[in-house]
C-alpha cells in the first residue's frame, strides 16, 4: 500500500525543541537584568516567526532574532556581553551532540528492512546535514532532503522528483503544521507523534484530522503496531 | 562527450560578493567611530573563515561573524544601535534583488538546447532558492543542489545520484577551490571564469590547471566559443 517511508528528524528522531528552550530560558534570564514582563516575553515568539521571512528555519534564525528583540525590548541598554552570549549560544546549539529518542534505531532497522526511508527535514542546511551524520542513522536512509519551508508544493516537488504517488508515500512527524496536514493535502499517509516537544508555531491544534489517511500515536514506540493496525506493514 | 553541465549561481550567473564588499564597508564604517586599523580589518576576515565551521557561508554568517568580531575589536564597546544596524544589513542583503549578468540568458538558452543543466550552489538554503526563483533563470535548469560545502565528496555524491560519469560533466564557475578544483580532481571538466568578483577564500591562485579538462575564459561572452573550440559543443 506504500512505496516509501518519509521521517521529519528534529522532535521526531531526536531531541531539538529542547534545546531552543534551553536556549531561550537563557536569554530570558539576561534580560532580567533589564527588566522585563510577560508581554516583552510574547514579543520575542512574535518576532521570531516575523523574521522566518528572512532567516527561515534554525538556530541562526533564532539567536539573529535574539538578538534584534533583545537590543529593542531593552531600548539599545542591553550591553555587548550579552550579545556575545547570545552569538555563543548558536555556536554551542550548532556543535550540540545529537540525542536520538528511544526506539528510533529498532524501528528505523525494521522499516528500512521493508520499504524505502527518506529524510524530510528544514533548517540550516550545514546543521541538518551535520545531525543526520552524527545521529548514526543514515545507513537507514535512502534520501535526504533538507528544504527551506514544508509546504504541500514542497512535498510535492519531492514526490515528483522521486517519482512517488502521493497515495503510497507516508510521512511520520511531529509537527502538524510540517509533516502531517501538507502531506494530507496532497492524498498522503501522515503519522503524528502528538507527545514530542514541538515548537508552538509548528502546532495547529485546531484542524481537525477526521481524515482517512492520518494516523496519530504518541510516541516512536507505538508505530509499529499502528501500521500493522492500518495494513500498511504486514505482521 | 558530455551529458550534463552545471553551474555555479553567486558571482557566476549573478551579482553577489559586490554586495558583501559593500556590507563589509559599512561594517568597516561602523567600526571606524571606535578607533580601527589594518589589523583589525585583516582579523575581521580570519574570524570570518572560522566561523564557516559553526554558521557555513552565506549572509547569516556573515553578519554574526562581523557582530562577533565588532564586540570584540571594540572591547565591547559597540553599541546596540550598531549591531542592529547589522542585523537590518542581514536582511537587506537577503531581500536584495537579483542581478544576473550580462549574456547569461542568451547563453543558458543555448546551452539547455543542448545539454540538462543543474545549478550547484552553496549558502543559505532559503536565500539561495529564493534567489534561483527571483533570477527568472529556473526555467533552464533540470535540478538545483544547494549544498553546505562544494568538496570533491559533495560533488561525488551528486555525481552518484544523478548517474552521471565525471568524466562526462562540465562544471562551471568563478571560484577555484569550489566549482573547479574538486571537479578536476574527480576526473570531471571545469570552465573557470577568471574575471568575474571572487571572495578571496575561494580563489587559490597557487593551483596549477594544467590539467587536460581545465578550461579558462575570462567571463559569460567568451563560454559557448570556448566549449565549441574544446569540441564538447558542436557548432
Amino acid at each position: 500500500m506504500i512505496d516509501w517511508i518519509a521521517f521529519d528528524a528534529d522532535d521526531t528522531l531526536w531531541k531539538n525543541e529542547e534545546y531552543y528552550l534551553e536556549g531561550r530560558d537563557r536569554f530570558l534570564k539576561i534580560l532580567l537584568k533589564y527588566g522585563l514582563n510577560a508581554a516583552d516575553i510574547e514579543k520575542f515568539d512574535r518576532f521570531e516567526v516575523e523574521n522566518i521571512q528572512y532567516f527561515g528555519y534554525g538556530v541562526m534564525s533564532f539567536v539573529l532574532s535574539m538578538i534584534e528583540i533583545g537590543i529593542e525590548i531593552t531600548e539599545g541598554k542591553i550591553q555587548s556581553a550579552d550579545i556575545q552570549k547570545l552569538i555563543s549560544l548558536a555556536k554551542e546549539m550548532l556543535s550540540q551532540e545529537v540525542e536520538v529518542f528511544e526506539g528510533v534505531t529498532t524501528l528505523l532497522e525494521t522499516l528500512s528492512a521493508n520499504f524505502p526511508l527518506m529524510l524530510i527535514t528544514k533548517g540550516d542546511l550545514l546543521h541538518q546535514q551535520r545531525k543526520f551524520a552524527a545521529s548514526g542513522l543514515a545507513q537507514y536512509f535512502r534520501a535526504i532532503e533538507v528544504v527551506s519551508d514544508k509546504s504541500s508544493a514542497v512535498y510535492d516537488g519531492i514526490l515528483n522528483r522521486y517519482t512517488i504517488e502521493p497515495t503510497r508515500f507516508l510521512m511520520i512527524g511531529n509537527s502538524l503544521r510540517s509533516d502531517i496536514l501538507p502531506v494530507l493535502e496532497l492524498g498522503g499517509w501522515a503519522l503524528h507523534l502528538s507527545d514530542h516537544p514541538t515548537w508552538s508555531h509548528e502546532d495547529d491544534p485546531s484542524e481537525k484530522n477526521d481524515q482517512e489517511r492520518y494516523l496519530g500515536v504518541k510516541g516512536i514506540s507505538q508505530i509499529l503496531d499502528k501500521l500493522v493496525e492500518t495494513g500498511l506493514l504486514s505482521q
